[in-house]
């Protein structure tokens, strides 16, 4: 026995996975989907569509499954990082095997391997489709799509935390397990509070776009759709053509809020609290925007041949932008055809992400902020070996341990990103093409360059590809961990 | 003064950088410099080339230049990591000048930016070329161009230490700048002897390889380059299709020496005092060996079709491997037409790298050994928050700061890959050449693929371009902490 000492605390501290936690909680969030399942399925009714019933099949099924698992309340309360982690991967596939049944059962997509890449590119917002033709589907599929971006967006298990009466142990790991970022502050002292705030600035603001797309004449069932696909940073388009046949004004629009939505959620909080003084204490914020200014600019210099007027290249570039780093993936040109170096911008923003705390996926700028200063860091204390060696962000000096998981994330990261690739080239596609499907899954953006630019689309890859890249879709938006420690044996084998 | 502390730290120390011991040390390596030159002219008169004359040229100017700095001894001997960092980059760059200058001079590469691409190319063991025509060129350059890549293989500032009188301080961070991977260890007390230990080697070595091509009836002359170029995993060729139109018996003979000059040099020093059993220990060199193997084997099977008979695949599989993860760059087939997975594998390969303490550039091979425990004890951490947090390797406990100093180095290195690939995508080529191209220099391989593929080479660049790969090429050589270094405002500032 390697770990002896490790092995004999945790005997110590009677340390053995709460197997029924997990599945109390698993069962929450099929009961929740149940109802989430309502909606396309009385949009189909009203529209007179057959797949209603596949919702509602799909409905029942979800009450059933979910409202067994819960029927029992846990035997112990005891909640640690592993039942955090283990329970949100859980949730996250059942999530996706259950919202990928409509599709499959309605026969609007046969496969079911690709029923379920729409489901998790939904849930986890990244919306990379399967799908030649959009416009085909029936209108409850459509907005079942856009659903399921938005509550993937701020995540499934926050909505439960919201409103479901959890207790026990430290639900905190839930939420720490689900919401991006190295670092997860609750604004109020009760996890239940905090998530009821962020659920409410996000309804607040989704409804906003959707007035103001709407009220600037756009067809009320589109704004309600690219409204919940933008407020998740998801990117299923209801077009063939993503959003480059709209109006100027609506892409503005959507530019302003898919930017708006890759603001950590805190900050919004801080307005709402009357503390809008401390926004500009936020490093994050100052860089996410600071990044945005840059790119666009750099892009809009660089295309400025292709497009008629400078101010069209400025909107095209804000809006691919926009849509980029905040991996929302929604494209009005195809700037697969754009000069490489646009190109490169725009492949980096997809590693970089949107904030912290945001609905965006990548890395996120405060994990970048903090590779940067451990990098200045490093080049300093080679200068000055005893010097002090603190990292602060916002005046407040970084934990150590912070630090450290943005390191050890950095490599698991590319660790996987590597594996990932050489799975995926099994079949036999060009490297770009190859490359930029595991960016674009891996960060939950969308598009990625060459066979899936933003005119094309995953159904090319193999079943097993598809198969890595949903993985990478879940690993991605759920950074990392939940995932890796779902299918480690480390995790699953007895200590003894 | 935001790091107030460390900076009344140095004063109290003293500090201030040790100008004179700089200036010595490059002093030094030019005067080696000088009789380095002094080979390809005598080879250069022997054959009636002219360009000889361009190599004593150079020669005079580097011992006028180098001795006048050695004149006069460094007023003081402190030494420490700063000093170690920017004399080796100093030392680098200036070696690279002055190696530049034969090729410039004869007017065999008119444009002395691409002369000094070449140089660089060879003393980091890169092995890219701007030529397109290597056989154009005359035998004294042929022969400087892989003596470059032995000089740069193991180190010139490790020669220097072998044999020149330098002291003070502590010089062991010149050979700690200088020499690769995480750790460095010295085999003996004196660093002087470690030097010669490691030399003696690799001369004894390289003389083997160069006997053993010659005796398999390779012509002598063809047999030092390639035996100087595989000696310093470098990989020019001498040849316009590199290593394609020798004997299978050559191809052989490289592709073995590839791989034992990638294997860490402490291995032989233990062999031949007699310690071969703890070789056996070494996890890295076990991974090394499992990696060649597992990916020789991959693509053997994934290119079996396109060569005649199983064993061919096999020779061109592990000559490609041998020649990628060793970073030396050989090739005896286009592997831009393989297969994709066979190309990511190379890909990955490329960043892998050989071992550390080896001749060979990339990651190293102990580097990813410790981030996939990293990987692995973050999982383990998850399931026993307060177990044991040790990382081992041979059974060893790594020190916390060796496995910080990887962490943080892959993080710089994603850095510094992100932003070369964003400033060579400005030449506006694919995607895959550029990507290609930056992996090829910070790794120091050679070849990438598609245009900068095995037949491709780089004059396709810009002159801007160049110097950004000259420096990826120096930064992956030296690891990037003394290029950064250099050229880090924060070094060079005033503390005051």
């Amino acid at each position: 026995m390697k770990h002896s000492s490790a092995i004999a605390d945790s005997i110590k501290r009677g340390f053995d996975m709460n197997h029924s936690m997990i599945r109390y909680v698993v069962g929450a969030v099929l009961c929740f989907e149940s109802i989430f399942l309502c909606l396309p399925m009385l949009i189909g009714f009203v529209c007179g569509e057959k797949s209603a019933f596949a919702f509602m099949i799909c409905a029942v099924l979800c009450l059933v499954f979910g409202g067994a698992m819960v029927l029992r309340k846990p035997k112990s309360n005891v909640f640690y990082a592993t039942e955090g982690f283990v329970s949100v991967s859980i949730s996250w596939i059942a999530l996706s095997l259950f919202g990928a049944l409509p599709f499959w059962i309605s026969r609007e997509i046969p496969r079911f391997e690709d029923a379920l890449f729409e489901a998790i590119s939904g849930f986890t917002t990244t919306g990379a489709t399967i799908l030649d033709d959009v416009e085909a589907l029936s209108r409850c599929c459509i907005f079942w799509r856009s659903f399921t971006h938005w509550i993937g967006g701020m995540g499934v298990l926050v909505f439960v935390l919201a409103v479901f009466p959890l207790r026990g142990g430290n639900i905190m790991f839930l939420m720490k397990a689900e919401s991006p970022g190295p670092s997860v502050e609750k604004l109020v002292p009760r996890v239940k509070n905090t998530a009821l705030i962020l659920y409410g600035v996000y309804t607040a603001m989704t409804v906003l776009e959707i007035l103001l797309l709407w009220i600037t004449g756009m067809h009320f069932f589109d704004a309600v759709n690219l409204g919940l696909a933008t407020a998740g940073t998801g990117g299923f388009g209801i077009l063939n053509d993503s959003a480059a046949s709209y109006a100027s004004v609506h892409q503005v629009i959507l530019t302003v809020f898919m930017i708006l939505f890759g603001v950590n959620f805190n900050i919004y909080y801080l307005i709402l609290v009357k503390r809008a003084k401390d926004i500009w204490h936020s490093e994050e914020l100052k860089t996410y925007f600071g990044i945005i200014l840059a790119s666009g600019l750099l892009i809009a210099y660089n295309i400025r041949h292709i497009f008629p007027n400078p101010l069209e290249a400025l909107k095209h570039s804000f809006f691919q932008v926009g849509s980029i780093i905040t991996t929302t993936g929604f494209s009005t040109a195809d700037f697969n055809e754009w000069p490489l170096f646009s190109c490169s911008i725009l492949v980096l923003l997809m590693f970089c992400g949107a904030c912290a705390g945001s609905t965006g996926g990548g890395m996120k700028v405060s994990r970048i902020i903090i590779m940067v200063k451990t990098a200045v860091k490093e080049v300093f204390t080679i200068k000055h070996p005893h010097g002090i060696k603190t990292l602060k962000i916002d005046g407040r000096v970084v934990e150590h341990e912070t630090v450290r998981s943005v390191n050890t994330f950095v490599v698991i990261y590319a660790l996987l990103f590597a594996g990932s690739a050489l799975l995926v080239s099994l079949d036999n596609f060009d490297f770009t093409t190859t490359f930029t499907a595991v960016a674009a899954t891996i960060n939950n953006i969308g598009p990625g360059l060459s066979k899936v630019g933003p005119m094309g689309n995953f159904s090319i890859f193999s079943p097993f590809s598809k198969v890595v890249l949903m993985f990478d879709m879940l690993a991605g938006r759920l950074e990392l961990m939940p995932m890796i420690v779902l299918f480690s044996p480390l995790i699953w084998s007895k200590d003894r």
